[in-house]
């Protein structure tokens, strides 16, 4: 981690660290020495493992594999990023494999699965104990996305009734505990949740105290079904660090728990944040040539069409243009400060739509609002522009025809910066995706048809 | 939340709840009826409570906090956002804000006060206990956006030599523990944390176990001067649910806790996506038209100087645009698909920033591929537009001449998309930074430039 104003520069030195051991990993591959690899590797989390992993390319992976095979285990498995996980798992051992998600918890092993086809699915939940297979398979029931595919089955439950010394015997009896839990869940005879102790208040409570004295004042259940973005705003918003979730009849079927809400709320913002800039939202600096073209090719073929669509409306003007190739010189500043002033609306009213403080209760309020700011934009940047244009082609009508430009073109594209977001999230899409290029392909022909329009008619 | 594919329209109608929900508190607030208002908020969570402060506006949000006053504590005022909290404070009694920051941890205290002025930020102080003072003092004295900031100071520790009945007995003993916490931290005597134990584990083990066998295999440390940053980072990266902070001397300050690090890393994405689309990083739904205003006309300003900057390059070759009027129709599609090529690879190179996945050992590989990715779409769409222009405009030199800029241009596209990021990185600054407007503006320029500087030689 780097330090605030200590040392003299301690990320460069993580850098060089970062530096040298991959070429330590380079040569330890390279020489086919195991030994040295496991001694590089061993102090090593399983996260990071994983993010060498996903490092390595082609042949160099393959062979690390191959050396480092009896050392991956459940975690690193389940560490190592989607867009490679299917390669990785065809190149291991299958024993490697069958061993490894024996050892996960049943939430990680559906992440592992869920986006396998059909054989090598079925091979993996072979591979697994008859119970684990149960709650897998219950699990991946549940529609993608959903709170049912993130939850995970084993939940530490007791009857509502029971007091502190009950609980804290049976914990100390059960031969099987998960791995990190953080709740308590009181249910009733049908498995309904009815309310959490936090290990905290039980471990501070004495042991002739009901559990009922001693649960939280705020309970949250999540329903199966509910939407995994949901989820993880609930998390964050709520401040849960973990949740019971039931099925249609209200029975207790599993728990989130932070770590996992966390890593959506991460990988949602990563997803915003690619499509609004025409990415596709599994890239990685790790991927391919060829895998990162074919995430980007399709964004740039449809800006290609619109560009066209653009100059299709310059091309109306060629007239008035070679009469007046002042703007030529001109009409791009129009487009861009379309563009960029629509791009800014854009991505806050993405933000707001994500992050739930867009609602039905201030949508007018907020267009009535973007509407205004786009107008006041316009009438700022129409002044300092027309005086710019005046000075420069020292035109009084070319200063006047920029500035209305302006006004119009900003206007419009805070409306369409807000208005397209909003009609996207009404139809049921993803608000983010695509909204970046209609937004400017809107004002793209706004501009230049206002501008060169309104020029044919004065200045010609 | 939504449902995934079960009700009609869930989405709708939690959409309603709160617009009517909206109506009745605003006729609650217009009625000065402070009973309605208390019935209306009673059922809700803080967070939901502090979002609907945030989206009231002026008169009406004075009203509010009047009406709402005694009902006001520690919660709702740790979950206003920054932005108006400042407003928030000056309009409530100062004893409804003494009574507030005394229930709160320290962290969130730190939270409230470091953007304060210097007299509120004493009166505040004031209302503290002594040691909650002291614990508040300590963190600030850390620099800002460090962990130290972030921690709480309370924090459950027990000596290295404890068994597991010995940490019951003292948790049962003692008087005050904090709200929530996840695990004892064992410490030597000089108070260095050593290990840790999760409660889960303590709660399974006998009475007699020492904790030293049953402490977690790993066990990180976060130091008092590492950037929050880095903290969200390492919280995600490592599944960590609490993490003990120490001082220059290895000693235990505080500790952070999950929670914590998954505001910071919400903030820390929110603040890259603004920033990436030119918008103040505050920027909010809520803002008044002003705070917009204020957010956005300095980016918009930066934007019209470089669009200024690429006209004059347009104006250089105004001599042949009005000889070839087609160039003045097809410029802006060179501008625009480099513009889109470069703010593609400046955003999957400022998330990989992010995201550390973007490191010392593999700058070079990565770079090296954004160049080729660049060139060969600058290939596919040369021959794409260059067909495009041929028909269009019958012209096989304009579709010669459009072919190359496009290659040139998408070549340093990718360029500028990773070099320009990776530079303010280097230099201290925020990749996120601004990186666009460089971007579009290096996109523009050589597009124009070498798009008609060419034609300039060909065609003329």
């Amino acid at each position: 981690m780097s330090d605030i104003g200590t040392d003299p520069d301690p990320d460069e030195e993580a850098a060089q660290r970062q530096r040298s051991l991959m070429n330590d990993i380079g040569e330890a591959i390279e020489a086919g020495d195991a030994a040295r690899l496991d001694a590089l590797l061993e102090p090593m989390h399983a996260a990071d493992v994983a993010d060498i992993i996903e490092n390595l390319h082609g042949a160099e992976r393959r062979s690390f594999l191959q050396l480092y095979a009896d050392k991956i285990d459940g975690e690193i498995l389940s560490e190592i990023d989607e867009a490679i996980r299917e390669e990785v798992l065809e190149q291991l051992p299958r024993d490697v494999v069958a061993e490894a998600v024996r050892e996960m918890d049943s939430d990680d092993v559906v992440d592992l699965i869920e986006d396998l086809d059909e054989p090598e699915r079925a091979e993996i939940l072979a591979a697994l104990d008859e119970g684990d297979r149960v709650a897998v398979q219950q699990s991946l029931a549940y529609p993608e996305y959903s709170a049912g595919r993130l939850m995970q089955s084993e939940v530490v439950t007791a009857p509502e009734h029971w007091n502190v010394g009950q609980t804290i015997d049976f914990l100390r009896s059960e031969e099987w505990l998960p791995e990190q839990f953080y709740h308590i869940v009181l249910v009733d005879p049908r498995r309904h949740p009815v309310a959490y102790v936090t290990l905290g208040r039980l471990l501070a409570a004495r042991r002739d105290t009901p559990l009922r004295d001693i649960v939280e004042p705020s309970f949250r259940v999540i329903s199966a079904y509910d939407e995994e973005a949901d989820v993880a705003y609930a998390f964050n918003q709520y401040h849960l660090i973990s949740a019971p979730v039931v099925d249609k009849d209200d029975r207790l079927v599993g728990v989130i728990t932070i770590d996992d809400a966390m890593s959506v709320l991460d990988e949602e913002h990563e997803e915003d944040i690619l499509r609004l800039a025409g990415v596709g939202e599994e890239s990685a600096i790790t991927d391919t040539v060829f895998e990162t073209l074919r995430q980007r090719v399709p964004w740039l073929m449809v800006n290609l069409v619109t560009a066209n669509v653009a100059a299709l409306v310059i091309s109306m003007f060629e007239g008035t243009i070679q009469q007046v190739v002042a703007l030529a010189v001109l009409m791009p500043i129009v487009a861009s400060m379309g563009g960029n002033a629509g791009t800014q609306t854009l991505t806050v009213s993405v933000r707001a739509l994500a992050t739930k403080s867009l609602t039905g209760s201030n949508v007018w309020r907020v267009v009535r609002r973007e509407a205004l700011v786009g107008m006041l934009n316009g009438l700022t940047f129409a002044v300092v522009m027309g005086v710019v244009a005046w000075i420069w082609f020292d035109g009084i009508s070319l200063a006047g025809v920029i500035s209305i430009a302006m006004v119009v073109n900003l206007s419009i594209a805070a409306l369409a910066g807000i208005l397209i977001p909003l009609t996207l999230e009404k139809a049921g899409a993803d608000p983010a995706l695509a909204s970046g290029t209609f937004v400017t392909t809107v004002t793209d022909v706004v501009g230049f048809f206002v501008f060169l329009g309104l020029a044919s008619a004065v200045l010609v």
